[in-house]
């Protein structure tokens, strides 16, 4: 078995922004699509998961992109293992246009929880680390996100029925599509995100009253953070370019 | 140049609402695209209309499902032209699952706007009806929808970036996502929307304050309206079974 995967996608029109460009959260879900069918391939996908009463939880992602791919265009996903501990594993994966150019990494960190409990559960060490590889990922690796929610009054925002995944909580490529919305469209025509970095920390339900947070640190730098009754369920670091 | 367009689809898991079931917005866009790429390979895609000035303007959509696919089925969309006049053409769908199942029909209403003066341009009668086909699609066509904004206070919702389409508007799609969205949980989880239908009246921009309005008329019947300062930019019809 390989240990990089490759996946590719097609960029409908659909997916589109309106400049025409794939989005953020676009580009997550081809992520996440590409480390669950990795995972799947190799014994640890979402059935094997569910058999062992687990699964898995995306906990961090740090996204970086020189140049939004255009409509129609195919995007090429390859992602590998490149660390794996007790309790979180490392995944990484580089992004490729049409014509072969890479356009972008990403890193992102995983854990596994018990589905009953939903805290997490030890990750079998051994089995995983057969997939580690050495291949480059040369983008940082998520780091620590300073709170804001204290600087900043939050926009308020109560969870819906589309913003719900399969396991009910809310979808965690919505967390991003709703810290972006924060953002005026001007910066979008403007400028690029160059980096953006989620880490998460609590599942969003239905019906919850969320308040989004955004606070310019350094010029072009953004802290974020979606919270709860005053928690951060998430925080979010974006650098435009 | 077969008149009837066969299109598959594979429904991604982070395509699925929390029942694991395809939504409805999902379906929307199957619909879209097989139109666009129908239209596309008969000399009336996206690219000869931009070359005329003009452009297909979604005006009404209705749909009708018996029975929502779950995760990881793929779906055919079969899509053909049943009538065509000056100003409208009317294009019919038919939805099957993994095993060649029926589970729905859908019947669209489009016209072509000038790109400049964004009006309805009159339709090239002659050229399009060559590829009318006379399947059938027994579901009943769009109808009239009663104004509820008089009826009820809206839901307010603002525009956002994630709300746009490329052509800077307000979505086709994300209508039936914020429409959908006014409805409990509840009713996700007993019922089945059993025909969704919608007119498109205007287009919603950037940043404009919207009002969401729904009204249940008969038992399970739902008159639906998204209005921008009092006027309606659509309305819609939403039926559970």
């Amino acid at each position: 078995m390989e240990k990089v995967g490759v996946f590719h996608f097609d960029a409908e029109s659909y997916q589109m922004d309106f400049r025409g460009r794939v989005t953020i959260p676009m580009i997550g879900n081809y992520l996440i699509h590409a480390a669950s069918a990795h995972a799947a391939g190799r014994g640890f996908g979402y059935d094997d998961m569910t058999e062992r009463h687990t699964a898995w939880v995306l906990s961090r992602l740090a996204l970086e992109v020189t140049e939004y791919p255009k409509n129609a265009q195919s995007i090429t996903v390859y992602t590998w293992v490149d660390e794996v501990g007790r309790l979180f594993t490392s995944r990484c994966f580089e992004l490729a246009d049409g014509e072969g150019k890479t356009f972008g990494f990403a890193r992102s960190i995983w854990a596994a929880i018990d589905l009953e409990s939903r805290r997490p559960t030890l990750l079998d060490v051994e089995g995983l680390s057969i997939y580690i590889s050495d291949r480059i990922c040369p983008i940082e690796k998520p780091g620590k996100i300073l709170p804001v929610e204290n600087k900043t009054e939050g926009v308020p925002y109560m969870v819906k029925y589309s913003d719900l995944d399969i396991n009910g909580h809310l979808n965690s490529i919505k967390y991003m599509e709703h810290l972006l919305d924060l953002f005026d469209i001007n910066m979008f025509r403007e400028k690029e995100v160059n980096r953006f970095e989620i880490a998460y920390q609590a599942e969003g339900k239905y019906g919850m009253m969320l308040g989004l947070h955004s606070i310019e640190t350094i010029p072009g730098k953004y802290d974020m953070a979606i919270c709860h009754e005053g928690k951060a369920i998430c925080r979010a670091a974006v650098t435009w370019k």
